[in-house]
């Protein structure tokens, strides 16, 4: 795969894949972005006068000074620097005056890092390289110098070297250094600063830090636990600031935000993180639109310039019609193949077990038209739709699934259903408050949250049939991911010691201070969290949100470079007043 | 105590002291701050037209929402509503065709959720408040709604009712209502977002997110550590992200920063908290002073604008001239009374313990000099110097002690030495690279951390006398305190193989990636962390890091407010192998 890092510091324009060289930045040192941006100095307070990767004809004829890699060496006469910006062809000196020069150059093995000092001039005529963005130039080197030898590499730092994601994960500084790691990372930084802009600078957000060591929260299973110095007593990592910025709203911040950390023990799953990161949010006196409004603004503000530009408002469908149209509450709204009710074209139908369906209880016959499927679809793709049926029997979430499934057969045979360069944003709304609990359905849990508002409609219902409530809960899908998600809170003590107690059943104990905080002046609020590594993700187009950030945990949670989780010594762990219930043999096997 | 919440979102100016009554923010809705900087909206997205503060006579007539808490009513007339913005004085309408609204806004208990609708008309004449930002105008309530009614308030929210510490904790979702702690959490926004803007806007830097579950570093013995699923392995809450930054130097980010969490488990330690934040800087390619000038530059744009601006550069001292004229490794250079060697003048001496004491090796006799001090110290000032000397007597400390003790009686006589306005910025450099162990001066620990770099003209002592190299490490201190320190770092791995191996002795294994990182062509790199929470102490004058944070844990380590750490049930220990060692009766009466 190869990769174009073109002007990163202008447009922020996506690395294409198409391009069959690697072609680095180009990038004016123009002192303004737009009418207010300006760009970043890069060479400020360094060794260097300029990068590798901004040398154009304009300056031919500078002095400067670069420290980068060398990239690559030919016949001990080329070398390429690279730096993070670019790449650039600097010409070793031939002459015996230079001798020392020319051995530095020549002996420092690939990825060694040099300082050179030379004079900006022309390529000859016939050798310019239109597919670098500095191919016009050269560097005429006059000194050098080796910063650091790099000993024998355990992969290539180019990008078309195919590396295992645990090679990647292990040397990750390695990795670090390709052109895509380099992108997501920096467009992640300025996506991040153009959120903080609009919240802070437009529309006055607080950025205020919540603590990370905390109290267990009610049912707070996946929340690691850290013993404290006092015997039998932990905090925890909460898996949200959810609990501090409603406290917040009662202490009168009025609008907060804190691109946030959050912990989630959820053993091994692929894709998932132990720590992740969200872009939390929370405003008083506000609305369920009003909290739309703004995240609607946020993204169209944020926006990397190069992609289409986010059109607002968003649609919004309610959670019963995405359950009816998509099979699932975050539809990929990106291509239609809804699912349709045809129960009524088989009301007096004679086959078996079509009759069976209808006779249940809101027993229904449902269909998906494929467009042009029997076009498209072979014999064999029948076949794998059928078995992918049969294996999801009974799971209600199969004709979603099934959708997505026709939609992956379509594209094998090319057919463009999903364009990667579309973004479709889609609010989900008025979501039931509670569900039944799965392993006894007379009981009900929460839906999200136990702060989550009813919806005003139904609030009526909450006393005598709360399994009927709606929320004001809703989520934001983008391209059939859930990529946020919020509610109007509860800010009546009463309605929350009600929900708590008597309809899901919690100790309201461990939630007495939020009860008692809402008794002191808690003005209405409500908010959102953006889950910013699968936002990047999809920006990015990157296939695992572990190329979104820089040092992830393997899907098993272990941090391949240093080997985390480690033991620790038995007197290490004496003051926090813990030791380690080693499993017997039986229960090893177990496990494994 | 009172203040003035002045001009927050333009001046930034800070509440002062003196004001003898609470005055909010004066505040004008203009679009433009300087040139560059618009105020933001502060009412965008939610339920009222303006905010209770900025209102003023270019609002005459305006029909305005205004959505707050009640602070105060008078005579059922006058009603004065606040919200994080101001004060805004409100007429309850006494026609009966209004009794439901003059019931409303007369029934509501104070601290009561309000939102009313109304005319801006001007006030009588002859009742204008002139020390208060809205007091020419008032609200002419038409329509009014209880959002919230409080219930009796543990204390009152008013600045000049004065809270034991334990209480505000404990409430302190109602302490944050107070002024100072609005303007010292918004004041900390703000700070951070124009070091975002210096950093990453005009400078190119990074915002890069490092893990925080992380693996035990060598040493680290103030580490919390957190339970895997695994048996018997930990994860570790990293002091700071040291080695990642170095990483992604490795890896080519080449500028990288991040508002880190950092934690730290020293028990309990008054004014010091288990989690912190620190401004984290990284830069491949950098001197000393270019760390120095990207910082001193750092603050220069950050620095509240209502106060004096921030002369740069910083004057500089070495480590050696700090210890012997200031007694310390952080003076507080606002005020003069050095320490003078006055040796010379006591080589002839016949007093007895003079004599003694010149006679040992490096023997020396000090003073300092107290300007004025016959005229303001008194002579049971002048004992309890003598008792201070007596109390610290062997400690090397002493003087720099002495000098401040000094400086304390000259203020309590009401001298000034120290104004509270003035911010004295100092470089301390040069530091020993090593200390001898106190336990076994015979061996060497690093005075900083492992990674630092040797001082390029002692490196010809390390490999024989190790005590006698300097680093290049250097200290930021403000006003006495130290608010950051920074090093360049070892890149060369055989370097720093044989420091953490030969003259450390730790466990290399523990390091074995980072040390591998260093042979794949690292760059030179160094860095710098600001302690954002001690910063912003100094910044706003306040007692206490536990007034710059939202949340604060007591010196204890204790969340008053939710009660954390608290206990957890056996069976929820049981996913992560552990188990509570409980200690013995004895081992609890040694412990309390």
């Amino acid at each position: 795969m190869f990769c174009s890092l073109s002007r990163l510091y202008r447009g922020l324009s996506r690395p294409t894949r198409r391009t069959t060289q690697l072609i680095w930045s180009s990038f004016s040192r123009s002192l303004v972005l737009s009418s207010q941006r300006r760009i970043p100095e890069l060479s400020s307070f360094v060794a260097r006068t300029n990068t590798c990767g901004e040398l154009r004809s304009s300056h031919l004829g500078q002095e400067v000074t670069l420290c980068g890699w060398i990239q690559y060496r030919r016949q001990n006469i080329f070398l390429v620097l690279r730096d993070f910006h670019g790449l650039v062809q600097v010409i070793i000196p031939q002459d015996e005056s230079a001798a020392s020069v020319k051995k530095i150059l020549c002996e420092a093995p690939m990825e060694s890092v040099v300082q050179v000092s030379g004079t900006v001039i022309s390529r000859p005529p016939g050798q310019e390289n239109p597919k670098m963005p500095t191919g016009e130039i050269e560097i005429k080197v006059k000194t050098a110098k080796l910063l650091n030898s790099c000993k024998k590499l355990p992969f290539e730092i180019k990008d078309f070297v195919k590396k295992t994601e645990a090679l990647r994960l292990r040397y990750r500084y390695l990795d670090l250094r390709g052109v895509q790691m380099q992108y997501n990372l920096r467009l992640r930084s300025q996506m991040v600063m153009k959120m903080r802009e609009y919240l802070c600078n437009l529309h006055g957000f607080v950025d205020i830090e919540t603590p990370t060591l905390f109290k267990r929260t009610p049912g707070g299973a996946k929340e690691f636990v850290i013993p404290s110095r006092e015997p039998g007593k932990f905090y925890s990592l909460p898996q949200s600031p959810q609990q501090f910025k409603q406290l917040l709203m009662v202490g009168g911040l009025d609008r907060y935000f804190q691109v946030a950390r959050c912990y989630r023990d959820e053993g091994s799953r692929p894709d998932r993180q132990p720590e992740f990161t969200q872009i939390d949010i929370e405003m008083s006196f506000v609305e369920q639109t009003g909290i739309q409004s703004l995240i609607e603004g946020l993204l169209q503000y944020s926006w990397p310039s190069d992609r289409d530009p986010v059109v607002v408002p968003f649609p919004s469908m309610t959670f019963a019609e995405a359950l009816a149209s998509y099979g699932t509450d975050k539809p990929d709204t990106r291509f239609g193949m809804k699912i349709v009710d045809i129960s009524d074209m088989f009301r007096n139908t004679e086959v078996g077990f079509l009759q069976d369906a209808l006779s249940k209880p809101q027993g229904t016959i449902k269909a998906i038209c494929i467009p042009e499927g029997e076009k498209y679809l072979k014999r064999k793709d029948i076949e794998s739709i059928r078995k992918f049926a049969a294996d999801h029997f009974n799971q209600c979430s199969l004709l979603g699934k099934l959708r997505l499934e026709c939609a992956d057969l379509l594209e094998a045979r090319g057919v463009v259903l999903r364009d990667p360069a579309l973004f479709s944003f889609l609010w989900v709304v008025d979501f039931p408050l509670f569900f039944p609990k799965e392993e006894n359905p007379e009981e009900l849990e929460t839906a999200h949250h136990p702060f989550t508002a009813p919806h005003p409609s139904d609030i009526h219902h909450l006393y005598t049939e709360p399994q009927k409530v709606r929320s004001q809960h809703y989520d934001l899908v983008l391209n059939g991911s859930e990529i946020g998600g919020g509610s109007i809170r509860i800010h009546d003590a009463e309605l929350q010691h009600y929900i708590l107690a008597t309809v899901l059943k919690e100790d309201v104990k461990l939630l007495s201070h939020l009860l008692q905080a809402l008794d002191y002046g808690a003005p209405p609020h409500g908010g959102i969290a953006i889950g910013l590594d699968r936002l990047m993700c999809l920006v990015t187009g990157a296939p695992s949100i572990r190329d979104v950030i820089a040092f992830p945990k393997s899907f098993q949670g272990h941090d391949l470079m240093s080997n985390a989780p480690d033991s620790i010594p038995p007197e290490e762990l004496k003051p926090y007043h813990i030791q380690v219930s080693w499993p017997t043999d039986s229960e090893t096997k177990r496990v494994h």
